[in-house]
């Protein structure tokens, strides 16, 4: 289900995101639930057997992708999810369960990240919705071309009496493969600092140009992503990149005058990413002044970690040690839909490896026992959240 | 005289070239020269006084400029040749002079440099005339275009009984500036290497990948590049330029997975550039082995160093003592017509300092205590061989 013949692209609101939803909605019904779309293009399906408890507990991830991506980065979560609904159902666990498959998270077509879980969450700003996409089409006329009313999308907005949010995706990176285990508790997002950086020299002739009279603002940006390497590297649970780097004028025989470049860096804990920030920063400078040269930066993004509820993720790591696996946990270094919900509601997630570390990818994939440990988990999960229902009840009564 | 309103541009065979050989030719025959326009394109005028030697020297430089360029980069030479036969003229010496205005050094317009002075030295290769401009002109047809005969380009070579070429050029770098001189006698052109090399990692997420998971071809490209810096600084004479770099794909978000630059080096002694280049190459193939990338490199130039006439150079260096000045000599870093006349006949050359050490840009300028003072040298350095070539007239009678 794809806009592409060949390659997995599936925006927000597309005909093949309909079909997602449309088999989605199949398989929900078949299962019992209860399906709606809201306003913001979420299809959401609640089980609510008799007997459960009156607060659901929600499920979900993102159905949307980005351009040639591969299979399970977000669907799988929500297909996941469904599997569970399936386990309560079976079991006739007192659940209420609202599985969603958020509409937008990638945010390919608008530029705009998670627009779907921003509605369920009650964190999208209404004056989003005039966003246009490459077509020239706004957020507001892809939901009226759907079928759907825009001017309704503040009833997207969840109850709050949920019991909270979970949410299982790959890990789309390489940490769990390199310690061999299928999944991991996420203990919360990092936060993150983006900043757009340049080195000014002078640019000049690579021939008559003696080293000693040199301003090389790409000598001076090599000396200092040795300096972020190496500090990321002794840090624990530091990320630092510098991915983009433009020197100018970026010609052979010519001494770069300036050199622009990106740096992102994360970290669970947001005092330890300032205070690496703060040092590289100035170890730019110093290089810079030592040089000769002059140094700029400008943030561009100075988002906190988001952390995950304590009591849903104590739940998932005790369901991973009852599966009878390895309990392993982490922080994501990549936003989610969880990343958005936690902001309202007590939030937990699963990471299941992620071969390779590869995703946004045709070559993203997942082995099949990880599925497999991820939904042993998942089983576990409900099991004792069903015992704690139960016994509440039993309490009440 | 320019292509372009309100900017230095002229390229080779254009009208406003055209304006400069006219405006040329009308001083050179003020002079007294005959003045001709080889079938390259380049404008000679012969100064034959009565009683001199038949043996010619030959003064001059280019006329053509890059786009924007400065005023002084090639045709001061040749004015100050002009000037030079004037002096000759005056004190009645018993020179013959030929002074040639290179039609084309640059190589702005058919990428491809120095044919006016390849022509006068026999270098040009026939094959070279079909190269073709951007607007599909061939330099055969530009030939023609201008009015000249380009199956004729042959007899622009000059004749083997010349005495020798000598140039005067802006510095087009800084060293003269920093030590406060106003000239230099070149003692040759420096060989130089050019190479395209390649790190090749992963590209990877920049969020959800470890530092110790990554095989960041950035990272790698800037240890090297400070290895790379580091090298020349300690090695005499030494210039080794990384000027182009290219990351990919080049996203702040995503670890650089592969990055292609460039290696310039160049050293007066073509043993010690081999010797740096290949330490260079091997401390690249190091560093990605180190870190699990690959590395290639591919050999884009190596061009032995050109080293001047050791006899016309002395003379030099005694006319720049004779005109009371500093001594001061150094390699240049950059080719000149003075390059490619070396390899036909002996060769001299002389440097004036560049403010700022600033060419290829229209706030290239020269001082005018330099112009006198290269002048002086010019007038003691023709002195110095008339009194030669009176002693052989006078030996010969």
């Amino acid at each position: 289900m794809s806009e592409e013949p060949g390659r997995t692209t599936r925006r927000f609101l597309t005909p093949s995101f309909r079909q997602v939803q449309q088999h989605l909605r199949t398989r929900m019904e078949a299962l019992g639930m209860t399906v709606t779309v809201d306003s913001a293009g979420n299809l959401r399906g609640l089980f609510a057997p008799s007997g459960a408890s009156s607060r659901r507990l929600i499920l979900g991830s993102h159905i949307d992708t980005v351009p040639d991506a591969g299979a399970f980065d977000g669907v799988l979560g929500v297909v996941l999810a469904l599997g569970l609904v399936e386990f309560a159902r079976t079991r006739g666990l007192p659940l209420a369960l609202e599985v969603i498959a958020f509409s937008e998270e990638e945010g390919v077509r608008f530029g705009f990240p998670f627009i779907g879980s921003r509605a369920v969450a009650g964190r999208l700003d209404p004056a989003m919705i005039a966003f246009k996409d490459a077509e020239g089409i706004s957020i507001r006329q892809a939901i009226e071309a759907y079928g759907l009313d825009p001017t309704n999308i503040a009833h997207a907005v969840v109850d709050d009496d949920a019991i909270g949010f979970v949410e299982f995706h790959i890990e789309q990176g390489p940490a769990l493969e390199a310690e061999g285990l299928s999944v991991a508790v996420v203990t919360g997002i990092v936060g993150q600092g983006r900043f757009d950086l340049e080195f000014i020299g002078h640019a000049n002739h690579a021939g008559t140009t003696p080293m000693h009279l040199r301003y090389d603002a790409l000598a001076a940006a090599a000396e200092w992503i040795t300096k972020v390497e190496a500090l990321a590297l002794k840090t624990e649970g530091l990320v630092a990149t510098v991915g983009r780097l433009d020197p100018q004028p970026n010609a052979g025989n010519v001494i770069p005058g300036t050199v622009r470049l990106s740096l992102d860096i994360r970290h669970a804990r947001d005092s330890a990413r300032r205070v690496a920030t703060d040092q590289l920063l100035e170890q730019a400078e110093a290089i810079a002044t030592r040089r000769g040269l002059r140094f700029e930066c400008t943030k561009k993004m100075d988002e906190p970690s988001v952390p995950m509820d304590e009591r849903l993720t104590a739940f998932m790591t005790d369901a991973i040690e009852a599966a009878g696996l390895p309990v392993k946990s982490m922080p994501s270094g990549a936003g989610h839909d969880a990343m958005i919900m936690a902001g309202r509601m007590p939030t937990a997630m699963l990471f299941l490896r992620s071969p390779g570390g590869i995703s946004h990818h045709p070559d993203e994939t997942v082995r099949e026992e990880d599925v497999e440990s991820a939904f042993r988990v998942g089983e576990r999960f409900l099991e004792r959240l069903a015992a704690e229902v139960r016994q509440r009840i039993s309490e009440t009564k």
